[in-house]
C-alpha cells in the first residue's frame, strides 16, 4: 500500500465508490504496513546512492549470487563484505563488472552514480595487522562517495610516525582509527583533533586482549573527548558512520 | 487521533469538505500515532483487569506519588514494586485502601475486579532468604487473578522436604520456582512436573554466586526441558509471565 | 513397582500369602523406585503423544541408531535434534520412514498421533543467519502437536517489516523469538503483545556478541513484561516451552 | 614559546644578535613544547566558543573553585559535569551567575557567545531513570551551541510512543540515544533515520544488567548501521560527539 | 510416617481394620515424605553429635533467635555462622551457656558430646586478613570433634615460615588452606603432603583479586593433586568436609 | 643427600677426616636440597603403591616414550591420563603388557601390588557425555587400590533414577560426582550422604555453559555441605582426592 | 638456629660431647627452619636499608600500633602503606618522628641511612585522580634510596604535555606510568624511551572501567615492549619494582 | 628534516636567501616531524646492538622475506619471533646464515656485536609445557647480549626441586618467571630473591585456567613484591624487559 494506493481510495471515497466502512478497515492497517515513513526505509539508499549491503560471512555462494540477482534488477549499487574470492567470483558470474578490493575483503558493484562528499575522511590504523579491518572502513567511506586518506602504521608505540602524518590528520572532516592489541591509538588521535572519531578495535593480539575485548574497553574508556565506538572489528560500521557524518 | 477522528475524516472527503490531498497528508502521519494498534497498548490492562505497575526503586515518594495520583483518576488497578515501608505510607496519602504486601515489598490498590483463573500457579523457593523474591512473585500472580500455592524452604540439599509437597507441585498449572546460590531447585522441579516452569535466579549467596550469576547460570543451563528464565531477582516478571501463561 | 503391584501386595498381605515382614522389606525399596510419580515420568510423553528426544551432538551414528532402536520398540513418536545428514541417514536404515527437516537439523519419527492445540503459535526471528534456530523450535512446535505460523527476518533494525507481520503476531497464543547479535527483538515483540513470549537468544554475530551472550543479556534485562528466557541457540527448549504453555 | 617568539628568533638571527648554533640549541626543544600545534590544542575551544569542561566527580569543592579561579581568569565558557548541588554552591562563591542545571548535574558559566548550528540535535531516551544521562547530554550539546529535541521515556516496550514521536526523530541532524536495561532503543531509532546515531548506555537495571554492560554490548552489536558507542553514563561524552558532527 | 506406622498399617490391613484401597490411599504418597531415607536426614546430625547450623547472615536477630530456641528443644549441638556480636548477644538471651568464638565469627551451643577424631587437622593460612575464613574453618572443625592445628601467616612469599612447621603440616590427616590475594599456598602445601587439601579462596586483595575470584582459580589450576576447593570465604564448608574427611 | 650420608659426613667430622669448615660448606646447602623431606615426595608414590602420572596433552608420542622409559626403570605403576589410541600404541611399543581403558582415556602399566581399601568409592554422573570424566576418575581411584561403583545417567532432571540407586549411594565412603551443563547433581547427592563428595564440572553443553563455567559455580556455590570441587573436567584430580580420602 | 649454632654442633660432635644420633636428629629439622637462606630473608631488608613495609588496610590502629612497636625494636626504617591520617596519629603515639606523605597515604619511620641510587626514577601519571596511587609509587622509590622526578597530569588525550616534559622522561634509569581509565599512556611513554617502564592501571574511571581492568588490560596489551605491569592501583608495588631495578 | 637542514635553513635566514616569514611556516611543521627526538628512536636500536625485531604470527611468508630484506639493507641484527619452520627456509632464502632456534620458535640474523651484560638473567619456568614461552624468553635475552641460566620444570607442587636450584636462582640479577596452570611460581620465586621478577603467565592448561587468565591473575595478585607482568605467552616481552633491567 503505497500512496498512489492511498489517494486512489481516498479517491474513491469522495466519488462514493468506496464506502467508509471499507475504507476504515482498510486505513486501519495502515501502521503495520508501508505508507511513506516505511517507503523511505525502502529508498533511502537509492536517494542516497548508497549501496546495497551483503554481509557474506554464513552465507552460502549460492545464497549470495541469488541475493544479488535481485538487486541487480533494481540497477542498485551492491557492496558485499566480508567476501573472498570465491565470493567473488560467484558474483561475477552474475555481474561481469564487479570490482574485488581485496585487502577489505569487499566486492562492489556500481550501477548509479553517488553524490561526492568534499570533505575527506581520515582511516588511521596501528598495526599492518590491522589493515584488512582498515581497509574495509576505508572502501565503505569510498564507495559511499567519500575521499579517503589513509594513514596507517601509526601505533602509538613509535608517536613520531603519526605525528609525520598530523598535515593529512588535522585536516580530515572525520577519523576512523582502527587499532588491535591495546588501542591506544583512538585517545591519542582524538587528542589531536577537534573533528568526530570512529574508533573501531580490532581482534588482533593474543593473551589477554581477548580477541579484541582490550581494544575495546581502552576506546570506551578514553579520557580524550569526541569519539564513537564499534563493535570489534566492525570497519564496515565505522565506514558507514564516519560517511553519514561526512555528508 | 482514533478510529472516530479517521471516520470523520473519511467523511469529509466523502462529503468534499476535506481534499484528497489534505487528506493524505493528514494520513501520511498515522503509522507513528496510535490507530488501533497502539490503543490496544494503552487499554490491554484495563481489560485485563490487570494492574498498572510502578517500579519504585530509584524513585522519589514524590515520584510515585504524583504517578499513582494520575493512574488513580483512570479508576485502574495498581501495583507498586520494590515498595519499601515510606513508598506505601506515600501512596495511602493519596489511596486511603491502599495494601501493604511487606515480604513481597509490594503496594496494591484495587478499583476493579480481576478475573479468576481456575488452575493454580505454585511459587516455589529454595532458601528462607530467596522469599521476598518468591513473595514478589507470588503476590504478582495474586493481583493478576490467579490462586497461588506456596512451597517455600524446599531446596535440593534436603531433596525430601521437596517431595513432601509433590502433590502442591503436581497439580499445579504453571510453575515459579526461585533459587539463589547454586539454583538447582528449577531443573529438579521441573523434572518432576510436565507443565511450564519460569525460573527465578536470586542474589542470595556470596563468593562465587558472583550476585546471582551462578543460579542465572544454571537454569540457563537447565537439563530438565521446559524451563523459560527471567533475571536476577525478578519476581515480579516471573509472576507476571506466569499469570499471562496460566490465562 | 505400580499401584497394581502394590494392590495386590496388599491384598497378599490380608489374606496372609506374604508376610508383614517381607511386605515391609519390599515397600522401603519404594520411594526410590517408581510407583505411581516416577511411572508417570516414564509414562507422561506417551500420554501426551509427546516425542522421545535425542540430542545427537556428541553422540556417534552407531549410538544413536542403538537409542532408535530401544526407543522403537515401544512405539513412540522420536525426534533427534542437531541432527546432520549422517544422522538422518544412520536412523533412516533403523527406520525407513524417517523424515528429515534439514533446515531445523531434525529427524522425526512418527508412530502415535499427536493431539492438536486449537490456538497457533508465532516463532518470530531476526535475521536469516537465526532462522536454523527458529525452525528447530517451530519443527518441535509442530511435532508436539502445535500449529505454526513463522515470522521470519523481521530484525528491529527495518521494524516495519515487523509490523507487516502484526496480524500473525498479535493473533498467536504464544510467541517464540529468536535473534542473535543484540536481541532487541523481543522486548519489541513483547510489548506489541499480552501473551507469554519464549526468547532465544542464538550464538549469530561476532566481536562483542561473545558467541550469544550480548543477546542473551538483552533478553534477560528486558523493559517489556512476559518475556521468558532459555538458552543461547535453544530452539527445541523454546519450542518445547512453547508447546507445553500452548496444550 | 610560540609564533612571535619564533619570528623574533628568526630575525635576530637574521641580523646576527643571536648565532645559528645558539638558535639550534633553542629550535631543538621544540616539539616537546608547544608551537602552532600545542597551541591549536590550547585554543580551540576558545575559537569554537566550547567550554572548558571539569569532571566534578572525586574533586573536592576546593580543588573545584580553585580550577574554576583559573579558568574564569581567561574569559572562557566553562561546564562542571557530575556536579550535585554543593559543587553548584562552591562555585557560585566565585562566579555570581553560574547557572545549575539540575536534572543534568551541570553548573555552566557563560563568558563568550557559542557559534549556534542550524541543524538539531534529537535526544532521545527510555525510561524516566535514564533522563539524568540523557540530560547531561543535551544540555552539553546546547551549551556547545546547538538546538536540542528532547524525546524522552520512549523504550521499545511501548514503541507506539517512540512513533509518536517520528517527526521530531526524522527531521534531526544527529540523534543520541540513552538506554539503560536492554539498551534496544538505539537499534530500533537507529533503523527510522539515516543519519548518525550516537548510542549511550545507561547503568539503569539490576541483575544481569551488570550495572550497564548489558546495554552496552546491545549498542555495539545492534544490527543497524550509523551507530558509535559511548561509555556507561557517558552523557557528556556523547553530547560532545553529537555537537563535533553537528557543526 | 516411620517403620513402625508402616508395619502397623501392613498389620492393620491383615486384620482387615483397613481395607486395602485405604491402604492404597495412604501409601501413595510414600514416596514423597519421609520412611527411612527421609529420617536418615532428618536424624543424621543427631546421631553424629553434628551441630545444626544456622547461617546468620541476612537472618534478623529476632529469626535467629526464634530458631535457635526451636532447635534449643530438641537438645541438639548448635552453631551460628557469620555470627556479629549482636547475634552472640541475642542467642545468649535465649541460651546462657553459648559460647563466642569471636575470631571465628561463630556462636556455640553445646548440649550433646561430640565423637573425637584421632586424627588432626591443620588449618594452614596465608596472611593475617585470612584468619577470620581460617578460624571459621578451625572451629568448624573442634565443633565437630576434631584436634586443630593451626598454621597461620605462612604465606608463599617468605616459604620458609612454611617450612618452620613442616612437621605439624605432614603430620595431620587433613588439610584446611586458606588465602587470598593469589592463593598460591594450596598449591605449596599440597605439594609437601600426601593427605587431603581442602582449599579455602578468600576474597582478601584489592583489584584484580576481583574479591577472591583471582585466589579461587589459582587453586581450581593446582599443578599440584589432592586439592578440592570451596567458594570464597566458606570456612565453614572446608571445615564440614575436613570432618566428614576425618572421620 | 641422604640420611646415610649425613650420618657418613658427621662421623667424618667426629673421628676428624672432615673439617668442621668443610662440613659446615656442605651442610648450607642442605634446605634446598633433598634430606628425608624431598626424599618423602621422591618416594612417597612408591611407598603408596601409587602410580606415576603422567598427562598425555600436549606431549608427542615421542616424549611420552621417553618418559615411561625412564619410569619403567624404577619398577613402578604407570598411569597415562588423556591418552587417544595413538599414546596407547606408542607405550606398548615400550611396555607389552600396557593396558588400555578407552573410555576412560588412561593407559595403565602395573608393576607392584596396590595396597586395597576396604571401603567404596562411588562415581555418579549425570548424563552420557559425562562419562569420559567419569571414567578418568573411576579408573584413577581403581589404579590407586579402590573398588569403585559406578552410577552413571541419573541426572537431576529425572531424580528417582538417582533414588533407584540410593543404596549404592548411600554406603559408599567417599562420593565422585560428575555433571556438565547446571551441574546440580553434586547438590543433590551431597543431600543424601553425609560423606565427602567431590565434585567434577565437565565442559559438557553450549551457549551459556561457557565450557563448564556454569557447571563450576554451581558446584562451587552448592547450598549443601561437605562438597569439594576440582578443576572442569579433571576427572583425574577428583578420583586422586578420593582416593587420598579413602585409604 | 644459625651458622654460630651449626659450627657448634660440629665441634660438639668433632669432640664426641653430642653423639651422630643426636646430631642427626637436630640436623633433620634444618631444611624447614632458618639456616643461611631464610636468614637472608629476614635481614635482606635490613642490608638494603630498605625498610620494613606494612600494609594498613584492613588492619586496626591498635593492630598496626603493635607491629610498629615491634619493628622498631630492631631500629628499623618503617614504611605503613593506604594510611589514612588516623593511621598516622595511631604510629605517632609510638614513634613521635613518624612523617605523614599524606598525599601517598604513607607514613615513614626513619631509622637508618639508606644507600642512594644515582640514577633518577621517573613518576609519570595521567589524570589528577591517579595522583595518589603515583604519589605511593613516588613516596616509596624515595623511602627506598632513589631521587624521583615527578611527571604528572600528562594524559595522551593532549600529549603536548607529556612532550614538554620529554627531557626529564629520557632522563631517566626507570620509569613508573601511572594511568586509569584507557591506561594508553603506558604505551606511549614505553615508545619513546629505551628505559625499563613499571606500568599500574588505577581505577580511576566509571563504567566500562570496570574498576581498573580496562587499563589493566591496556598496559598487558601494549604494543610497545619493556612494560612489566602491577596490580591495580598498587603504586607501593610499582615504586618497590622500580626501586630494585633502580640499585 | 633534521638538524643539518635546520642549520642550513638558519643560515639562510641569517644570509637572508630565506625569508623569516618562509622560515616560520617550514619550522611550523616541525613538531610533527622528526628532528632529535624521533631520530633517537629510528637509531636506538643500532645504537645498542639491538635486534630489530619481526612478530610472525598473521603474516605471510612473501612478507616476512621482504620485511628482512628491508632490514638486511641496514646491516642490523634481526629476530624474528613465533616463527615456524616455514618462516626460517623462507629467511634463509634471504640471509643464509639465519639461525633458527627451534625451541623458542626464533630466527636470528647477526651482522653487528652486541654488548655484553656482566650480570645474569634466570630464566624459571614450572612445567614442560611452559619450555617454548620460556625459551622464547631465554633466546631473547641472549640475544640481546645476556647470559642466561635456565632452571626449568621447577613448578610449586615439588618446591624441593625448585630450591636444588637455589645458587642460580639467587646470584641472578634479573629473573623472569613463566608459568601456566595456577601460576603460583612467581610468588614463591621473588619471595627467595631481592632482584626483579618479570612474569609471564602462560596458557598452558585446561577448563578454569581460560587460556591464561588464571595464571596471569595469580601474578598480579602476588603477596611477594618487586614482580611486574606481562601478557599471557609473552616470552619474548619478558626477555626484552629484563634484558633492559640488566644492561
Amino acid at each position: 500500500m503505497d500512496m498512489e494506493y492511498l489517494r486512489e481510495l481516498l479517491n474513491n471515497v469522495k466519488n462514493g465508490s468506496v464506502s467508509v466502512d471499507d475504507a476504515l478497515k482498510d486505513l486501519k492497517k495502515l501502521p503495520f504496513e508501508d505508507i511513506g515513513f516505511a517507503k523511505i526505509d525502502h529508498h533511502r539508499n537509492i536517494r542516497n546512492g548508497f549501496p546495497e549491503v551483503i554481509y557474506s560471512e554464513g552465507k552460502t555462494i549460492e545464497q549470495i549470487k541469488e541475493i544479488v540477482k535481485k538487486l541487480i534488477e533494481k540497477n542498485n549499487n551492491i557492496m558485499a563484505t566480508r567476501a573472498d574470492k570465491k565470493v567473488y567470483e560467484g558474483i561475477k558470474e552474475i555481474v561481469g563488472d564487479a570490482v574485488y578490493y581485496e585487502a577489505a575483503r569487499i566486492v562492489v558493484v556500481k550501477r548509479r552514480e553517488i553524490l561526492k562528499s568534499k570533505k575527506t575522511i581520515a582511516v588511521v590504523s596501528a598495526g599492518t595487522s590491522d589493515i584488512p579491518v582498515a581497509e574495509e572502513a576505508a572502501v565503505t567511506c569510498e564507495v559511499m562517495g567519500n575521499v579517503v586518506e589513509r594513514v596507517y602504521d601509526v601505533g602509538v608505540a613509535g608517536i613520531h610516525r603519526l605525528f609525520a602524518k598530523s598535515d593529512v590528520i588535522m585536516k580530515a572532516n572525520v577519523l576512523v582509527v582502527v587499532a588491535g592489541m591495546e588501542g591506544a591509538l583512538a585517545s591519542v588521535v582524538s587528542g589531536l583533533v577537534d573533528r568526530p572519531v570512529i574508533a573501531v578495535p580490532t581482534s588482533v593480539g593474543y593473551g589477554a586482549s581477548f580477541r579484541g575485548l582490550s581494544a575495546l574497553l581502552t576506546m570506551l574508556n578514553s579520557c580524550a573527548t569526541g569519539i564513537g565506538v564499534v563493535n570489534i572489528d566492525n570497519g564496515f560500521g565505522a565506514g558507514y558512520l564516519a560517511a553519514l557524518i561526512n555528508r
